[in-house]
């Protein structure tokens, strides 16, 4: 296993967060009666553009690097604020911001795993890492939104894409290709499955189960399931 | 205090964690309405199989024990698709899934009380981050479906066994039993304290307050609350 | 930057975590609908009580302090137990709790921010790990209780009041100020921003949007938001 980092230059990695935090405040937008103050936004805006940042880092026991310098909060904090202020001009470049999005999920998730396979994770736990490193900032938005999880739901495949991208880095990590090309691999997998997924409507099948007869289930009154 | 671990082999440890994901995937299939995908089955799984080891590892300043091996995201993904598509044979083994669970929980409780002693916590933080690791699987599956959390709600007591299996764990092992002994102990009397609930309907009382009477409550206009 | 750390005895610290508790009971005494039991009531105070510490100390890397110490769980329960038994009493004294409370996030900040700093975080994650250190009960409160983040809603300046004073904190301190005293200064700024806020109802601005001309939008059918 290589302990090459896939990594990019500060500016990228500020300019990923920004998308994120001007998403995560567009989309808190949308929620009037939750009545979210500037203080609000800019929360939703942190934990949209690095809190998957956060989550990674702490899984790997480190001081997040988005704590280790001085630029990422005021980023986070202004690009929320700006997507709130033009809330109707980022829907209406819903197609654009997409793609950009899909591009720093990409990024983020060959951050987060070649992160954890340097510090001498497994490769599942690794994909694990870098898939909850691109979408975990969409996770602890909706949980601080008290909304319904969105990338647990049926949808263009999110989540999947970057499982598909991260994937795709850590054999080509074990086929012995460098770091920085399994990384940009990584970034046009995830990229190509999330674009193709939203053009194409493509979903993973709603949760089911086998049909009743397969089982041979006799009616009874309902009894209460295992959840306590 | 002892720095002995009790200890289980791997296969028992993944054998629990499916258990967990089983029910937490055929939990989560009551709520249709939530739409879940796959993926959402499959985090549910993770959360519920592994979530209280993930809390016990990042609290106790740990690379959590579920990421250093290839094993347990497999694992918890294979028997929460399992449980999903077996939902109503899961509902109806409710008792022996039941039982199955009260040996999960005495054992998690077990593992994360005598890791906790081994790092040098002291004895009462001891018993709160083994119960948090039995039972903490449970929070984040409620956290994640944006349920109410059933562990805090009347119910039989769930947490409480984990809480009265630790603590009888750290006496046990205050008085220089042996760990292994202890942390057999501890899952019995889990194990006992659980069942018994079930079977006899025990609860802890609903949350209430003083007659107001004792207090000398003076009826007036009512005042907003310290809530903020 | 100083490597000073400005510390409480441990007493006041305990008297700090067991008036959050008070208020975390007393608050969730108001959703009866819950149905809440004592441990229940016993969770939501020790995430009042000490779960701002909790996560500044999962965001610096440490195992946190109130698990290295027997003291911080009895103290938060059996507060947690009383706040639950007097909530009537608690809501009369909305005020008095209010005042104690507003000391009690302005040492929680100061104490959080001298730690990050003297653990080396730059300025601005230091005064986010103190601010976070003294709201951070309140968040986890509320999503224990499946309630919208009172902090990120229109309402008296609470978290904001956390920021001011941390932030001229670490003003003072680059300033070369005695630790000890720009701690103080701390608590006396966070202490007035709230109790004034409370007074004279200052809030923050609800979220707002540019006006539509300024981006001169075209009416359409509404699109999906760029949320998934």
């Amino acid at each position: 296993m290589t302990a090459g980092l896939f990594t990019i230059p500060l500016w990228i990695d500020l300019l990923a967060v920004g998308i994120g935090s001007v998403q995560g405040a567009a989309f808190a937008a949308q929620f009037r009666d939750r009545r979210l103050d500037l203080l609000g936004v800019a929360i939703i805006g942190i934990a949209t553009g690095f809190g998957g940042g956060l989550i990674r880092d702490i899984l790997l026991g480190q001081v997040p690097l988005a704590l280790r310098s001085n630029w990422y909060l005021p980023v986070a904090v202004a690009a929320a604020l700006l997507g709130m202020l033009l809330q109707r001009l980022v829907h209406r470049l819903g197609v654009t911001i997409n793609i950009l999005d899909a591009v720093t999920i990409g990024m983020f998730g060959a951050i987060g795993t070649t992160k954890a396979l340097a510090l001498g994770l497994p490769v599942v736990p690794a994909v694990f890492v870098g898939s909850v490193a691109a979408v975990g900032g969409s996770i602890l938005r909706d949980l601080l939104l008290n909304l319904p999880i969105a990338i647990m739901q049926v949808g263009s495949l999110y989540a999947v894409a970057a499982i598909v991208g991260t994937s795709t880095l850590v054999v080509l990590d074990a086929l012995g290709v460098d770091v920085l090309i399994a990384g940009i691999v990584c970034v046009v997998v995830t990229f190509g499955v999330r674009v193709l997924a939203v053009a194409f409507h493509w979903t993973l099948p709603e949760q089911r189960h086998l049909p009743t007869g397969a089982i041979r289930i006799v009616r009874r009154p309902r009894r209460p399931g295992p959840g306590r």
